[in-house]
C-alpha cells in the first residue's frame, strides 16, 4: 500500500492522553489511582444548561445552522466577552466553533505561510507546536524564568527570536501547565512587541474565568491589539462543559469571515441545540459558576498546602486555572529518576498518583535544571487529594531516609 | 495589518450557503419561497434518539471522551456498517467525528502530499475540490456522460488523467447532486482502476441509507478495496440528525490511528452525549428510519412527476439521495438566461422556487452543452412541492408562449 503524507511526521499530539492510558492500565491491575493527569472536570454541567439543551431538542433545534453560529449566541458572546475584557465586540466578531481547540488550527491556517515563524510558550499546551509544524511553520518556543511567586517571560530571548518571517505570537495567559499569569507590565510589554513587529496574536483564554482572586485581563484590550488578536474562547472549563464541544473565535470581522469559510470546509457547523445551551450558560443564572470555582479553590488550597508540606517540594499558588506546577527537583533526584518518564512511572507505581510532567508541555531546554510536574485538580475530590498527598509524603520520607542510609 | 496566508486563495466554499442567504433576503422582502436549495431535512430527529441524548445528559455524559470515540459507538458502527456492506470491520476501524464532513479534510491531510493528484467527481460536492486545493493537491475532476436512465462515468477520460503523482480517488456513489449511482459493473471497473494504480479511495457514503428501492453497495466491498478505502459515514441524513454533527471515518486501522491523532489536534473529541444518542440510533428501533425514507419517497415521486410534466424539463428518477438533477436546457434558453446564476435569480424572483445550479457543484467543462439544476426535496412539504411546480409550470408556459410570439 502507498504511504501516508509526509507532513504527518510533523504532527504532534497531546501526550496527556497517553498518561490516561497508562493510568487506565494501572486501574485494570486492581490498583487505586489518584487522577491528576487530565484537565477534565468531575463537576457536573449546571442543571439550567442541561435543561436548555433538552428544551432545544424538544423544539427541534436539530438541523443545520450557519457555519458561523446562531445569531443569538454570537451576540451574547460578543457582549459578555467584550464586557469582561472591556473591549467592544459585535456579533460579526464571533464565530462559533465545536470547542476551543478548533480555533488553533484555523488561526494558523488563516494567517501563517509555510516558513513563517510562530512564537509560542514552552512549557505550554502541546497542540500549538504540533499545529505550527504540521502546517509548515517555524516553531519559536519562548521560555519563562522562575520568580519568587511564579514565572515571568524571558523577554530578551523572546525578542531575539523575532525576525522578518515571524508573524504570530501565541499567548496563553492563565497558563497551562504553570497556572501563572502575566502582571500588567508584562502584558504591556508583550503588546508593544506585537505592535512593534506587526504580529498576529492568538490569545488562548480558556482559563480566563477560572480564577480565585483578582481580575483577569485580556491582551486584546491593550492599545493596538484588538485588530491583531483572536481570542480562543471556550465553554469547557468555565461551565464544566468539556464534553459538549462548544467554543468560539473572537477577532477582527474580516478574519472571522475567513474562519466562517474554514468552518464550511471543515465541519459545516457546530451542534445546534448545544449552541442553545450555550446561550443559557451566558444568559442564565451565574451562581453555579461560582459553585464550580469555589469547589476548585478549596481543592487548590488543600493541594498546594499539602504539596508544600512535603519536604523537597515547592509550589506557588496561582490565582487562576486548575493546575499546580510544583518544582520537584529534589524528589526527582531522591528516587534516582533517569528521566521525567521514569519519575512519572515510579511515582504512579509506588503511590498511584498520576500526573503529567514538564515534558508533556514541550522539550525542556538544556539549561533548564529544575524539574517540574503538573497536577490538575479539576478531576479529583478533596478526600482523594488528602489521601494521595499523605501517600506521597510517606513515600518520599521513606525514600529520603533510605537514600540517606 | 499583515496579510492572511496565501493558501486561502485556494480555499473554496459550499456556495449553497450563498443561495440560502439570497433566499433569506427574498423572504425578508415578504415573498414566498419554495426551498429546494439545501440538503437539510425538515423531518424531526426520531424521538427515541432525542430521549437517549436526554438520558445521557442526565447521566452526566458531559466530559471529555477518547478522541477516537466511545467504545460502544465504535463497536456498533463497525457491526452495522460492516453488515450493510458485507465487510468485516472491528471497532479499531472506526474513528468517531463531529459529522461526516471532517472526514474529508482529515483524509486528504493524512494521505496527500502537495503536488499529488486527486480524482474527484464533477459535478460533485464542492468541498472535495476546495480541500484538495487548500492542501496543495492537484485537482483532477472526472466527469459523467448522460444516459437514458442517469449518468455514467467517463471512463476513458478518468483513466487518462491518472499519472504517477495520482494518489487518491474520491468517489461519491449515491451522488450529490445527480442522485445517481453506479451499476455493479461500473463499481467493478472503478475498483480495478484503484487497484491498478494503487490509489487510496475516499468513499463518501452519506446517502448510502437514503434509498427507495434496490440495495446499496459499497466500493469498499470489492476485491482489494477494504485496505485502500476510507468510508465517510454520517448520521445526518439517515436519522435526520444534520444539526447534531455526528459521523465517522471507517477504514484500515493503521490509518484510523492517524485520524485519531488528527482529532486530538483538531477538536479533542466529539460531543459525549451526542455519541450516546448515536448508539440508540443504530441499536434502537429502526421503524422511524423507514418513516423518513417513505416520506422522502413520496416527495420524490411527486416532484419528479410534476417536473417531467413541465414542457422542456427532463429528469430521471434516482433510487437514492434526496436530490433531483433535471435537465432544464430548454427553459434556460427560453428565459434568455446569460448564465446559471442569471437563470437561478430569474426563477427565484419570478416563482419563488429556490435551488442550486450545476455550477454550485464545480465548473462545467467546455463541451458540456446541457444545463442542469439541483432540487433538494429534503426540506419541502408535499403541499409546497405541488404548489411550487404548478407555479413553475405556469411561468414556463407563459415564457414559452411569449418567446414564441
Amino acid at each position: 500500500m502507498k504511504q501516508y503524507s509526509n507532513r504527518l511526521n510533523k504532527l504532534g499530539t497531546e501526550t496527556a492522553f497517553k498518561v490516561s492510558e497508562s493510568a487506565s492500565e494501572f486501574i485494570k491491575s486492581g490498583k487505586v489511582i489518584y487522577p491528576y493527569h487530565l484537565g477534565d472536570l468531575n463537576i457536573p454541567t449546571p442543571e439550567n444548561i442541561i435543561e436548555a439543551a433538552k428544551k432545544a431538542l424538544h423544539e427541534g433545534k436539530t438541523g443545520y445552522v450557519s457555519p458561523s453560529g446562531i445569531p443569538r449566541l454570537r451576540k451574547i458572546i460578543s457582549e459578555v466577552v467584550g464586557f469582561e475584557r472591556q473591549i467592544i465586540y459585535e456579533p460579526k466578531n464571533v464565530v462559533i466553533q465545536p470547542g476551543g481547540k478548533p480555533v488553533i488550527a484555523k488561526f494558523i491556517q488563516a494567517i501563517m505561510n509555510p516558513g513563517d515563524g510562530v512564537l509560542y510558550p514552552n512549557p505550554g499546551y502541546p497542540i500549538y507546536e504540533s499545529q505550527i509544524e504540521f502546517n509548515g511553520g517555524i516553531p519559536l518556543p519562548y521560555e519563562f524564568i522562575p520568580t519568587s511567586d511564579g514565572f515571568m517571560l524571558d523577554r530578551e530571548k523572546l525578542e531575539s527570536m523575532i525576525d522578518n518571517r515571524t508573524r504570530i505570537l501565541i499567548y496563553n495567559n492563565f497558563q497551562n501547565p504553570t497556572g501563572c499569569e502575566s502582571d500588567i507590565e508584562e502584558m504591556e510589554w508583550l503588546s508593544e512587541i506585537a505592535n512593534k513587529y506587526n504580529l498576529w496574536v492568538l490569545s488562548d483564554e480558556a482559563y480566563f474565568n477560572i480564577r480565585y482572586s483578582g481580575k483577569s485581563k485580556s491582551i486584546a484590550s491593550f492599545p493596538g491589539m484588538k485588530e491583531r488578536t483572536v481570542i480562543l474562547y471556550t465553554f469547557s472549563k468555565t461551565f464544566s462543559m468539556t464534553g459538549w464541544r462548544l467554543g468560539a473565535a473572537i477577532g477582527p470581522s474580516s478574519l472571522m469571515k475567513i474562519f466562517e469559510k474554514l468552518s464550511v470546509n471543515d465541519e459545516s457547523c457546530t451542534n445546534h441545540f448545544v449552541q442553545c445551551a450555550g446561550i443559557e450558560a451566558l444568559e442564565g443564572p451565574q451562581k453555579y459558576q461560582k459553585f464550580i470555582t469555589d469547589k476548585l479553590k478549596n481543592r487548590r488550597n488543600l493541594l498546594s498546602e499539602m504539596l508544600n508540606a512535603i519536604h523537597g517540594v515547592k509550589v506557588i499558588v496561582p490565582d487562576t486555572t486548575f493546575y499546580l506546577y510544583p518544582d520537584i527537583t529534589e524528589l526527582y533526584h531522591c528516587v534516582d529518576a533517569r528521566s521525567y518518564e521514569d519519575f512519572r512511572t515510579i511515582i504512579l507505581q509506588k503511590t498511584g498518583v498520576s500526573f503529567c510532567t514538564r515534558e508533556h508541555f514541550g522539550k525542556p531546554n538544556k539549561i533548564e535544571t529544575r524539574k517540574y510536574i503538573r497536577l490538575a485538580y479539576s478531576g479529583i475530590s478533596i478526600k482523594d487529594i488528602s489521601l494521595s498527598m499523605n501517600v506521597l509524603k510517606d513515600f518520599f520520607s521513606k525514600s529520603l531516609s533510605s537514600s540517606m542510609v
